[in-house]
């Protein structure tokens, strides 16, 4: 039997989050124009690794995907694509593309666009109260999201990341907001798919540990992309985060350095799995595959 | 003993909630600037109906307030803190002044108040995912507070809202607006003070339809004081909305017809409390305040 490649195995994944997705949009009773709106920001194409991180965790421990880990691998996509939606504002990254088409607030406008990310934000949570079940892991998972998106994590984030643009960026900064902007809402991915597979206390620490060092490196590989990609590659615009001096990996280590902390990222998220010993295998090639991606 | 003024008891009742909503600010461990938005978004006079209405209906049914009435009045005032800072923004209302004192986006940046009125939404589902207990309660409070402020609820309103201001208003738009954006969480107010005491099925639906009235009531009042209170009296922009052609009763029923509107359900609000008697006094003259007041 041939070996489905692991690309093709990612996007499978996604298929899956994709339809859950589309199932929530379908189920919500409101005005044709939010719900367009909405559908735009669901169906712009993505990879939907945070999704797939939940339900890759979720399936290490428990074999196979059930109703919950399906439910709160949507659920973290739709933070994240809200989160997307709002960052590129004009007040905020003022970006006109996003994964190759353009955003939000281009397609429609400034207004709706803001709206649709409240949408989305809140649906999250009301999808975790309704659909898991026993309530105690709806909570966990509840408080979880919210904490990792919320001031003490990602918004917490992209606060210092805004205010970044107009300082100088040191290294202590540079870490802040990569950690919370980004990394946390991995983190938060495998700890939700740890919860709804049953992890132990000792899982549930490898994991979200896994979680944290992906993200990290993956927001690197963001920084170092933008600088050597065209726009057409990166399917948005390109270099923009130079031009604007953001704190950024290269800008304040350097290239090398850069490059340097990556592996090291990797290589710690691949140590941080070793008790799951062969049956991790498949959270190892995402490890890699995110430090390899082109785009 | 002197009998206490009603609206020195809705003053005393707020007071409670503004210490509530001080307390879980401190807690928050984020950086100093989303902290002082946060600090300036929470610390803007006004009058916390909404989470007032929790506590008393909440105390018509258990006596006193206990600390699950507390965090969801918290949870609903900063649910409702975000929605006024994005419905503030250029992009939807454009005010720059809101109960007296500028706007968010106008103290700040249109980023730092997009970023803030995320940081609330996200915050209220975290405080009643850790707060409330039982956690069969916890739920359903989240459920019901995603579903009435989310796309089948409140954002559905905004979004109507903000595209009827491009068009010709109907009867049918504005009650639609109305209800959604506004009365929504006036009924979720009422049902989540229910659902903190205990309440039986009628107790829970006799709540809710009063919110519901009271709510559509208020927003009348609203549209009515925007036409006839100056900007200081009103403490916003006064007349905006007619300016900008929106959805209101006195424009699209007339001013008479939009009173006797008021009234009626001013009064209907009053016989959904039939079954509660003289403890619900409180509520009912709640009722008739609202439906007096001048700002």
């Amino acid at each position: 039997m041939q070996e489905i490649d692991f690309n093709t195995r990612i996007r499978r994944k996604a298929q899956a989050v994709n339809f859950a997705l589309k199932r929530i949009l379908d189920f919500q009773e409101t005005n044709q124009e939010l719900k367009e709106v909405l559908g735009y920001a669901l169906n712009t194409p993505g990879k939907r690794v945070r999704a797939v991180l939940v339900l890759w965790c979720h399936e290490l421990l428990k074999g196979q995907v059930d109703h919950n880990a399906e439910m709160a691998s949507a659920a973290i996509e739709l933070v994240h694509t809200y989160s997307l939606i709002h960052d590129d504002l004009p007040a905020m990254d003022d970006d006109d593309m996003r994964r190759g088409v353009p955003t939000c607030h281009r397609v429609f406008d400034e207004g709706a666009a803001i709206l649709a990310g409240d949408a989305l934000l809140t649906l999250a949570f009301e999808v975790l109260a309704r659909e898991i079940d026993p309530p105690a892991m709806a909570l966990k998972l509840i408080g979880l999201l919210a904490h990792e998106a919320g001031p003490t994590g990602m918004i917490g984030g992209q606060m210092a990341d805004l205010r970044a643009e107009k300082t100088e960026c040191d290294k202590k900064t540079l870490e802040y907001i990569h950690t919370n902007k980004t990394a946390k809402m991995f983190r938060c991915a495998a700890a939700m798919g740890a919860i709804c597979g049953g992890a132990s206390k000792k899982q549930y620490e490898s994991l979200s540990e896994y979680g944290m060092k992906i993200g990290l490196c993956f927001q690197i590989t963001d920084d170092i992309l933008d600088i050597s990609s065209s726009s057409e590659e990166l399917g948005k615009t390109a270099g923009k985060d130079v031009v604007a001096v953001k704190c950024t990996y290269p800008a304040v280590v350097g290239m090398k350095k850069a490059q340097e902390i990556q592996k090291n990222l990797t290589e710690e998220a691949i140590a941080a799995l070793k008790q799951f010993g062969k049956k991790a295998d498949t959270l190892r090639q995402l490890a890699y595959s995110l430090l390899e991606r082109t785009k």
